[in-house]
């Protein structure tokens, strides 16, 4: 249960970055030897097999386990939220979280369904983000905190870690990291096409969050090339836990699913810090956030889930775990051919 | 617990399809109020509101339940597996009936993970039908039974039933149908973009089966305009057996899980038969086998999950249930905004 070291500068988490752990190539080996000879046709699970094998991988271990699971919710509060980027007003933020506290969201009904155990951690609420469109959205200390936020939640003890937040505004600040993180070189960063409609915010709304995106661009100009100065400047405290969180996941052998656009959006500045950061992540669903399928794409994650959810909170990530859960039990649990006696070898030639 | 009536011949069935109970217009009005005053923005659970909805309609209650769930299993014999469509011999059939008897295959470990019954239900796999490129693959009695095995099988105390299958050949089967009930009028019927790999022959096999289905569609011509004569023709008993169990799912307001292809293309007779005789079902997932996206296109069915599998067994229905879970337990269990001592009106003008 020992806690990883807190990061004390943002040079900490760049050595960091340079020595995470590989995927271990003997429990992939050992994971697709089995499904090899499980009863059934090569590749018939599709997917599931895929996921049995990324779990071995990524936990160091054949067969995989997956009994101790959790989603962490970080929750934050943003300065940017003072320029109308939201449908609802900031204090819906801690409002939730008291939800979260009471079992009366969304996400307590699927952790439950999931058999996860639900961790709720907000960030200083009561001290949001500054307005990044006046100034950058944290200071490197705040940020690290956040991060150290992040690396600390998880023990070691977690077969699978769900990453998941709430914040008021966050679609927004998602939304700019993406238009830095994704710019093409020479090219006017673009946030229209990474805006959506966040918890309803109607056409002109949308208009108002690219408008503030564009505005913040060309404040920060001169930092959109680190993306790790992309986080300071843009936000928040809760995609900075998140990010955090998935390095732990990687440095203690757990693997992670993220959920929706906000939480991609976290990891894309990992991606961007270096490509193979997110190689034991997997997405747990393409959300209606419109960004988010594009933002998948860049980062070369296939979602498990398409369900129209725009809810964040975890909750596409918390539908996921009953996937991973099912994978791991049919790898684990079915007959071989020889066990069931029936012959393995098809008749190639029908 | 009292069953259904069985049918006498194909007239019956005909008959009972004239008077299929329509959805609860009142069940469906509470879900849909309910989920407007849920903890979350409007429609920001996706496809996990419209389930919850559908639950209540089809099952005729609010709240909807999904306590007690089953998958039932059916499986068959083909004469045309005789022609070499398969990788496979015929003999694998009983003897993964026996692998679900045992507890071995996919399907065991996959039903226990969504917390359903497993009800495996051979029909006579010592008596194939006929082999459809010589004859009618059955006569009318024997599809009779069929169907009333599937009428006869699900009690009424089920909140929602999945069907799957086993059969090996069953993926020619069920290109055969597909073929014949989709042709368009005038058209000389192609079965190459409804044929697939199966459990996984090649190129040269895939090429042989079409031209058995040609051979057979040749042979029946006279019938292709009668849905159910189709399916008499065609075969085969699991799949008469599948269409019988929706239609019981229908009488009984138990909402349907389809599996993959073959269970899909047993729901198509009945489509074809009556229009809207599928609303009463979800498809559980899109496989990987080749016509199943295009035969889910046809019916206007949209797949919850698309995993790459193609195994059959209800597996793909199966994972389904989880979601379904899912959706019922955010309705029943999610705080009320007004209980939550949270703002439900967003500020429309943001």
């Amino acid at each position: 249960m020992s806690s990883l070291t807190p990061l004390a500068n943002f040079a900490d988490l760049r050595y960091l970055l340079r020595q995470l752990p590989a995927i271990d190539g003997n429990a992939v080996a050992a994971a697709r030897a089995r499904e090899a000879v499980l009863l059934k046709p090569a590749g018939a699970l599709g997917r599931l097999e895929q996921i049995a094998s990324w779990l071995a991988g990524w936990q160091g271990r054949h067969p995989p386990r997956i009994e101790h699971t959790a989603i962490f919710v970080f929750a934050g509060n943003h300065g940017v939220a003072d320029q109308g980027v939201s449908a609802y007003p900031a204090t819906v933020t801690a409002a939730m979280v008291e939800s979260f506290e009471a079992g009366g969201a969304a996400i307590n009904q699927l952790a439950r369904i999931a058999g996860a155990e639900l961790h709720v951690v907000p960030l200083r609420l009561d001290r949001p983000t500054h307005d990044f469109t006046l100034q950058p959205a944290m200071d490197e200390a705040a940020c690290v905190a956040a991060l150290n936020t992040g690396l600390t939640a998880p023990d070691d003890a977690l077969d699978v870690l769900a990453v998941g937040e709430m914040g008021i505004g966050n679609t927004t600040v998602a939304a700019a990291l993406a238009t830095a993180l994704f710019a093409e070189a020479g090219e006017h960063p673009d946030p229209a096409q990474w805006v959506g409609a966040g918890t309803g915010v109607d056409a002109t709304g949308m208009a108002q969050k690219s408008a503030v995106i564009s505005r913040a661009l060309a404040r920060h100009e001169a930092v959109l090339g680190d993306p790790l100065e992309v986080l300071r400047h843009f936000g928040g405290f809760e995609l900075a836990a998140i990010l955090g969180a998935i390095v732990a996941g990687r440095l203690r052998r757990t693997p992670v699913v993220l959920d929706g656009f906000v939480a991609t959006a976290a990891a894309a500045v990992l991606q961007r810090l270096r490509p193979d950061a997110l190689d034991h992540c997997l997405a747990g669903h393409v959300s209606a956030e419109r960004g988010h399928r594009r933002l998948l794409a860049e980062l070369g994650l296939r979602p498990l889930l398409d369900l129209d959810l725009r809810l964040g909170e975890g909750t596409g990530a918390a539908l996921a775990l009953g996937l991973l859960r099912a994978a791991a039990a049919c790898h684990s649990g079915m007959a071989t051919f020889a066990e069931a006696g029936v012959a393995a070898s098809p008749n190639k030639g029908a």
